[in-house]
């Protein structure tokens, strides 16, 4: 292996400490704590490893943590009126529903109404256009600013270079190309976005400079596929069965690790990689929506 | 010359057509007639272009059309109580501002004060969040809008292929990769955006199916920068000097139209390209805007 390992967990404990003290810091200015309030509805198993692990998490921030679950069978408007009422209450500034929801959730309508300046997953579209020109007072979503800025404190300089990203997903492949295409720091890169109807997909993933993997296919991107050198960043997150592992599954990411490590430059593991980061991203929201409310 | 002409006049007046025929129907189904205001802010002599153009194309589709003239020291606050005004108006169904306004005025808080259902631009940061979404209740911006159509009405299939756009303007470039990225008609493609900070622009240029020059640099694109065959979309309007024409310039695009005509397979001209096409789709919008604000 020549590879070096991109420690996305080890940059995220630098940005969850720096979340601390700016957290630490409002507290002594303003006496305010930054407030995350997370919404479950029903019993999805991994949904909730979610939610324990964002509550966790914002307590050891130092923040003020709401979590509002909801029975399996609750209706579009009881979950819209608890939104409202999170929208309402001055001591939550950053609102998310655990996706997926129950199939009676219209989950565009749920986006629609959480407040844009308490949405620090980023997924109204007033953010998202705001993301797009190039405004920089909304929010940025979580796992492609994650590895925004994982390439940055890393000294991975995109500005100038070719990065191809695989997958157009609206919560990765779409807005890493919006980042990545602004004239800004971090970003700057020509950028091409690739997806299931490309058909000369390993052709373009070799002419990378930077190959983003986002897609959901496990160990889909070999080395063959990699230009000696490049960095590759593997966003996936796959449970591929395994008799051998004590829950009969193993979590793997879309590039095949092993092999491909031996071509790249440098690469990001899974898990340990881009996962910390989207949490880290998402508790800088959370401060930053705090931070403007109580201006 | 090889390259088949895309005839962006001829298009632009089929859709045209269409929208006179989406307007009569309204008119006799529910006695509306779509109602486009045009805002314009100051004496700039191009603007006053543009606007007289809106204006008499809105007349000949049968819509309902306001000019709103301001002085070119109007402030701020006077801009927005107008467009208050249009926003509540219910004959009104699509507000633009022209660009550029005097410097006085803030041009985002402009955009931000346009009722989304009305802004036919699509300029706001909401629809621009809904396009790249994938969301079609909003709207799409005219400039990129006219591009897919007219690669659509001229029988080029963008799915599967490659397009480069070279350019990342808010109103050109990041839209229309926006869209060209989506699972929809018209899209569908592996799109790449190069831009000032790209260092080898001609080779990204040369692996393009589909190239669409939008950066407004006069003639920059060259014959050895396109794929023999490709086909080339010329979104540039430059004037350049030229003391033999009447009015002492003529316009050009960002392609030098003879020698790339010798090796594209299809291209636009400038004029009667996708100038025609912008004015098309902005007719197109208000037709929506009236026929969903009216439902």
């Amino acid at each position: 292996m020549t590879a070096r390992i991109l420690d996305g967990k080890a940059v995220a404990e630098t940005i969850n400490r720096e979340t601390a003290v700016g957290a630490a810091t409002l507290m002594r200015e303003r006496g305010v704590r930054p407030g995350l309030a997370v919404v479950l509805v029903g019993e999805n198993p991994a949904s909730r490893v979610y939610v324990n692990t964002k509550e966790k998490k914002a307590a050891e921030l130092g923040f003020h943590s709401v979590k509002v679950e909801l029975p399996k069978e609750c209706t579009q408007d009881r979950l819209l009126a608890e939104i409202a009422k999170l929208n309402a209450d001055p001591l939550v500034h950053g609102i998310l529903v655990q996706s997926p929801p129950p199939p009676q959730i219209d989950e565009r309508a749920v986006v629609l109404a959480i407040d844009p300046r308490k949405d620090v997953d980023c997924f109204h579209p007033f953010n998202v256009g705001k993301m797009l020109i190039g405004d920089r007072d909304g929010f940025f979503p979580c796992t492609p600013w994650g590895v925004v800025v994982l390439l940055q404190r890393s000294g991975i300089e995109v500005a100038g270079k070719h990065v191809v990203v695989i997958g157009r997903s609206n919560i990765v492949g779409k807005p890493l190309l919006a980042l990545l295409v602004q004239k800004a720091a971090g970003a700057d890169a020509t950028v091409t976005v690739c997806h299931s109807r490309t058909p000369d997909l390993a052709e373009h993933c070799r002419r990378a400079d930077v190959l983003i993997a986002a897609m959901g296919r496990p160990e889909f991107v070999k080395a063959e596929m990699v230009k000696p050198g490049a960095t590759v960043v593997d966003v996936g997150i796959n449970r591929v069965t395994d008799p051998a592992a004590k829950n009969g599954y193993r979590l793997v990411g879309d590039v095949a690790f092993a092999e491909v490590a031996a071509v790249a430059g440098a690469i990001t593991p899974v898990p340990g990689g881009v996962g910390p980061m989207t949490i880290a991203m998402l508790m800088r929201n959370a401060l930053d929506a705090c931070r403007r409310l109580t201006e």
